[in-house]
Formats: C-alpha cells, structure tokens, sequence
C-alpha cells in the first residue's frame, strides 16, 4: 500500500519556525547587553565531528548568537577535559556548553557530561538532565530527541494513545526520545541489538524512531503502513537509518536526511542557548 | 492452553536468599561497631501507610537493623518535611532514608524526596538516583523495581531479548522497572492509562509487570500462554493488579499477592540499608 497524499517532513521548516522565534528574544538579550553564548568542545580530529562543530557555530553566527570553540588534541585526559568543561561552567560569558560525542576512547565521557553545570547542559547530557526530562520537568532534553518532538508538534501529528516504538537505547538518544513520547502519553517499546524479531515488534509502530546509527537500516517491510517514520541516523555520506525509498512508500509521512531532524537538532541547542542566556541573566 | 508445571514465585523463598546473604555483613558491621540504621518518615495517619511502615520496622528488628520512626502529622508542610528529612541527612547514625509515599495531598513530594541524600536513598526516589538506575550505575535502584528484578534473577527466568511488557508509568515503579529490564536487554514496551488497546499489547508480551494500582486489573485472557507474570500491585484487602487466578491459567510463572513481590521488596531495603552503612562506614 503505497500513500498517495505523503508527507515528507521538512526539518528545515521545522528549523526556521523555531529560529524564527527566537530573533525577538536575541533582541531583547541584546538591549540588556547580553549576547547568548554557546561553548563547544571538541576532542581529537575526528572530522565528521569537526564538520558538526563548524555547522553548530556557523548556524550561532548566522542568529547573532555567540560560540566559542574549544578544540583539545586526541591525547587529552578525562580529567584535562573535566577541567576545560569547568573553566565554561566558571564563565559568566558562557551561557550553553556543548561536549561534541562520541570522545575518543580512554576518555570517561559520562564523567565529562557530568562536570557540565546543569544551568549549561543545553544538550541534556548529564544524569540529573537526564532524569528531569524522564519526569517531564527538564530545562533542556537533550537536542535529538526534542527535534524529534518538535518535528511531530509542527506537524501536528498526534502522540496520545499511538505506538511508537525507538530503536536504539543510547543515553542521549534512544532512552531520553523514549522517555518524551511515553510523556506525550503514547505507548513506547524500545528496541535495540538485542531485540527479537525487530521487525515485527517495528511493524507495530504508528510512530517508528530509528536512532541505532547504521546505514539504511529500517527495510520498508518493517513499516505498517500509515506509520510515522523519523530518522535520527546520520551515517558517512549523509546516509540516514532509515532505508529512506523503501520506506517512504509505507509511511504516511517521513523525515528525509538530509534536511530532515539534522537541521532541528541544530535549531534546538540555538533555542536552548537562548533559554539559558535568559536564565543565567549575565 | 493451562500450564501444567506451573510456577508460583514464592516471594517470600526470595526474601529470605536476600536477607541470609545479610546476616554475614551485619555481623561484620556490628564488629566494627556499626549498626545499620533505617528511618522511615511518615506523614499523616493513613492507615495503610503506618502498616506498611511498621511492617518495615519489623523487618528491620528481626535482622539486626536498627530503625528510626519519624511520624509528622497530616498538616506538615513541605519545608517543615524538608527540614525532618534534612535532620536525617545531618545523623550519622542513621544510613538509609524511607519516606513512606504517597505523602498527604498538599505536600510537593518531589521537593521532598530531592531533599534525600542520595547516599542514604534506599529507595532511589531522588531524581537523580532514577537517572543512575536508568543508565544501570545505581546504587540503589528503587526497591520494588529492584524486586521484581531479584524474583526473576532467583528463579534463573529469562530477561535478554524478551518482550516485557509494563503496565504503569509511575517514576518510582513502572519508569525505573522499564529502565531496568531494558538494561537487562529487554525489549520493552511502557503501557498506561492512555494507551489504546491494553489487551492486545500485553499479549505480545513475555514478562508481563502489573503496576497500575488497580485492584485485579489484569485479566486472564490478556496473558499470552506461558508468560511470566509480575505483580507489583498492593490494593486494600491484600489484592494485587492481576486478577491472579484467571491469569495463573495461562502463566508459565506468576507472583502471588500476597507473599509476591511485597516481602522482596521490603528484603531490597534491609539490603540497601545495610549497603548504605557499609559506603558510609558510621
């Protein structure tokens, strides 16, 4: 059964709806004589990570908002990049932080997220952020998974009462989306490695979340068809997790990559920015 | 289809495996002058909570663990709460902190339980010991989630790659028991009050945990043949949430109640009260 009337959910509308909402409130920072700060860091030369970096800080500038970029070598401690983290916490300039993931290896990088003071956390990596958002009350949920909330809220695709069902139960990714739709009062099963029969569990989904970062993953006989599909993969080559094609001739509506909850991920860590430049007040 | 070789999980057989590894510590603890110490903090006069808190001291006496009972009356406010519970904090002779939920109407039982010390929470009710239990680094996980995980691990039941199915989404048992299964490579699926079509979600599942808080809620022919059926449930008159005799037809394994999850429960306690006094070492 292929949809006719198919929707194909447009991140960068998504994107510019949220920025569009911000520019009144950069102004208002700005007649205080606050500019909203993001800090990156970013460890070692891993240049898919670098390119991210760029586009964070290039898509701060384009909204008037401020970025630092801290840029520490591959051989960097856990406890030198502790320390780097609480230097930004430290600085009143600084109103976001922002710990590009994955690190390299031989670092601890839960230790890391959490030497990131919550007020800062604008991606919801700490555990206590973790937690506030699995209760409802976060300040900032980590950026993916509320793209991901954002792209359905535009849209106006409704939660209550579906299925959805995540692939993928990372920290940042698959626990915390899971967390915000089982919020949003739809029923949630989280999948991963080892699930058995993901297909069949994945063709109960109204709402199917793909976030286990491999290449074209999802088949398209895995969608029931109607279901919401959105791709949180962003695999080399600009490649999603979804098997975007086979997919789309299911879905009733699907985010493509690119284009798709990239560039709402992006506008998401500018919205929190703002919101921490506003509670930090400095 | 009925079960013939059908399994009771004997509650109690697990309370007291969890208690016996106890006595060793405690013995230990009391050489170097140690007593483990649990203060329970009730609020109000509701019947069944005094029960249940009693039922916690008793246990406490029977195995060496000295308790503290802290009774405030129905018209406490949150501060004068946070205050006791701060006292308790400050005590060094007191290792584990049980306030008995649900707390009189009124009372911001979150700012409550955040005011516990997350190194005497023995019933991880603190937010961020929910996160830490949830990325599966807790030290204490809330005890009947924990329970429920000790009753499947006595009995040798399979978790990895099984569908559990949850019925209940309450930050201190269906979230955190969601989180734990999941952990135990679980596919897991969070059902609640909204979702639609409850029967037909539960029959896919495997290991079945009632946690809705209503009496005999889970009916028999929701119970795909020879799953392993949880209850967490505790309902005046000594009901659980699954309507026990209908669902022990088709169940391969079932906790009765009582006798079910409720000992073990209260066993996790004394066994995080005692671990806490082996971390804090006074």
């Amino acid at each position: 059964m292929t949809y006719a009337n198919q929707l194909i959910l447009d991140g960068n509308a998504v994107a510019d709806s949220i920025k569009a909402r911000l520019e009144t409130r950069i102004a208002s920072l700005a007649e205080r004589g606050i500019t909203p700060c993001l800090a990156t860091v970013l460890v070692g030369d891993d240049p898919a990570s670098a390119t991210y970096v760029r586009m964070k800080g290039n898509a701060c500038r384009r909204l008037g908002i401020a970025s630092i970029r801290v840029e520490l070598p591959a051989g960097t401690t856990t406890e030198e990049l502790i320390g780097a983290l609480r230097k930004l916490n430290e600085d009143a300039s600084v109103h976001g932080i922002l710990l590009q993931h994955p690190v390299p290896h031989g670092i601890d990088e839960r230790a890391a997220f959490e030497a990131i003071d919550i007020r800062k956390d604008v991606d919801g990596v700490t555990t206590l952020g973790f937690a506030q958002n699995a209760f409802g009350f976060a300040d900032f949920p980590s950026c993916t998974p509320a793209a991901i909330m954002a792209i359905l809220d535009y849209y106006e695709l409704p939660i209550r009462g579906r299925h959805a069902v995540v692939i993928g139960r990372s920290p940042i990714l698959g626990k915390p989306v899971s967390a915000m739709l089982l919020n949003a009062d739809a029923t949630v099963t989280t999948c991963h490695s080892r699930t058995e029969d993901l297909p069949a569990i994945v063709r109960l989904a109204d709402i199917v979340v793909a976030a286990v970062g491999r290449p074209n993953f999802v088949r398209g006989d895995w969608i029931k068809p109607g279901a919401v599909v959105l791709d949180a993969g962003y695999n080399p080559g600009n490649v999603g997790d979804v098997g975007y094609e086979a997919c789309a001739r299911h879905a009733s509506a699907i985010t493509p990559v690119p284009a798709g909850v990239g560039p709402v991920t992006i506008a998401t860590l500018l919205k929190h920015t703002v919101d921490a430049a506003e509670k930090l007040g400095a």
